[in-house]
């Protein structure tokens, strides 16, 4: 199941289904919020490390995937770098996928390098968040390196932030907004690819702050599967993602891979719970929460 | 002059001055084009790093900037990365300017973490690239942390890649393409911080390829430095990047950084020159040319 002569897609779905729910766990270390003696320890990013391995034990039970947030550890250089690495080796020896949230993009042969060093290299996720503003040529070196390696390439859509509206929202000449134009493009990619796979390699991201958009985004990307952050602390609830998902047909309950950060990695413990049984607790409660919405009649 | 107490216009001006041009070369180095005995380096990523290091020397007595792209040190993981690090660190001791070119993007604390890891760390550039794709919210911790700290951020207004014009420059309903809203947001960034400086901490990539739209976009964005790639192996000529320079006015002959990667680092060795040699009779050559543009009485 988890090797790579299956695509991301059919592992994805195969995992989801074995843990019982499409969900997955970002790992956005940030210094500051660790629990006090990860905060306090004399090396930083050995507080880092320890955290992220600490929340892959206290997930990789009842989730499918993880989402390290690139910035979080580059933020500490080519050290932070390394546990990035480590942590991405330490995910999948517990039989999580993961997906890399490097929101890269370049042109040419750097948009190749970057497609290597996140899907092909010695510590290569099975995914990574790409931006497209650059333009459909520079998507292309990521699409095929993942098309080539059984991975996945995940294009931001329409991402969770408050500003997100003002330039992805703009309304084109031929009435389309320009999210819409990017969407389009990453579906007649996946119409082009999937093969016969339920959906294609290229997947979107779609913020979970904005349902009614999520549902028209559905509709227009049939055969893409989104990458939905946002859930929880960001603002989205169940109802929220609900539209990310396929409502009918062979696909139904299938199409998005819903994320949680700070509301699992954070979760404050209660009464004799360390910080893990606090993550495992709430990892437990995003999974029963987001099978609720998949299957409405577990809830 | 290089203290950080003056802002990076005031240092490149400053620098420009010194060198005679406002020219920068790319560090982009692909291990397959490098020199022979570096290619065949056991390892490859000492290749690089000798490589970079000799093109520093090379360069730093004719250009004031470099520009190292991260997905060249990238491609080999954290190893790589601290080969950028250890590069960046050479620049600045051979009294370069060094812009990472990173293209970054991200929302909340991860866009103020990579701000921290580019532009403030132990290895900090002098400016960083940004895309601009999730939103203007999402250039601030860049911008704050570039205008605390006598840093720049170059966001990507218009690209150099030939798919560049797919959504760049879409139409929107307001008569704008895209690229101009964006633009018109980097303006007003700076005309609100520039505070008596000649520009604002707030530049723009505009693309050496399109010489038409560089003249737009100088018209429009008066207070922005530009960084111009595409000179030279991608087809930008001395002609086509005149447009990003004021013509007249106090400013007049400012207003650009022009950028040469390939048709430097990869200069063919004529008899007797060494690879190095012909770096550096390229990065003079460049010096020239780009000199011939801003005050053409010195062609």
């Amino acid at each position: 199941m988890s090797s790579a002569t299956h695509s991301f897609v059919t592992r994805w779905l195969s995992a989801a289904a074995d843990k019982g729910a499409p969900v997955c766990v970002g790992l956005d270390p940030v210094l500051e919020k660790l629990p006090v003696d990860l905060r306090n320890a004399s090396d930083p990013v050995n507080g880092i490390e320890v955290f992220c391995f600490g929340v892959i034990d206290a997930v990789a039970g009842s989730v499918p995937a993880v989402k390290p947030q690139l910035a979080c550890f580059e933020r500490y250089g080519s050290t932070g770098y390394r546990v990035y690495e480590r942590v991405v080796d330490a995910a999948k020896t517990a039989g999580l996928l993961v997906v890399a949230d490097a929101k890269r993009g370049d042109i040419g042969i750097s948009a190749a390098h970057y497609a290597d060093a996140f899907l092909t290299g010695d510590h290569a996720a099975d995914a990574v968040t790409v931006s497209p503003y650059l333009g459909p040529d520079t998507l292309e070196p990521f699409v095929d390196a993942a098309s080539g390696s059984g991975k996945a390439v995940f294009v931001l859509v329409r991402t969770s932030n408050p500003g997100s509206a003002a330039w992805q929202s703009l309304e084109t000449a031929d009435g389309r907004r320009v999210v819409e134009h990017v969407a389009d493009h990453v579906q007649a990619l996946n119409a082009q690819r999937n093969g016969g796979e339920m959906y294609g390699p290229v997947g979107a991201v779609v913020g979970a702050t904005h349902p009614a958009e999520a549902a028209q985004l559905r509709e227009r990307m049939p055969d893409t599967l989104f990458l939905v952050p946002g859930f929880g602390a960001q603002g989205g609830g169940a109802e929220d993602v609900c539209p990310c998902f396929h409502a009918d047909g062979p696909r139904q309950g299938t199409g998005a891979i819903i994320t949680a950060s700070r509301s699992v990695i954070y979760a404050e413990p209660r009464a004799n719970e360390t910080w893990q049984d606090a993550v495992a607790r709430a990892a437990g409660d995003l999974r029963v929460q987001v099978a609720g919405v998949v299957s409405p009649s577990a809830r």
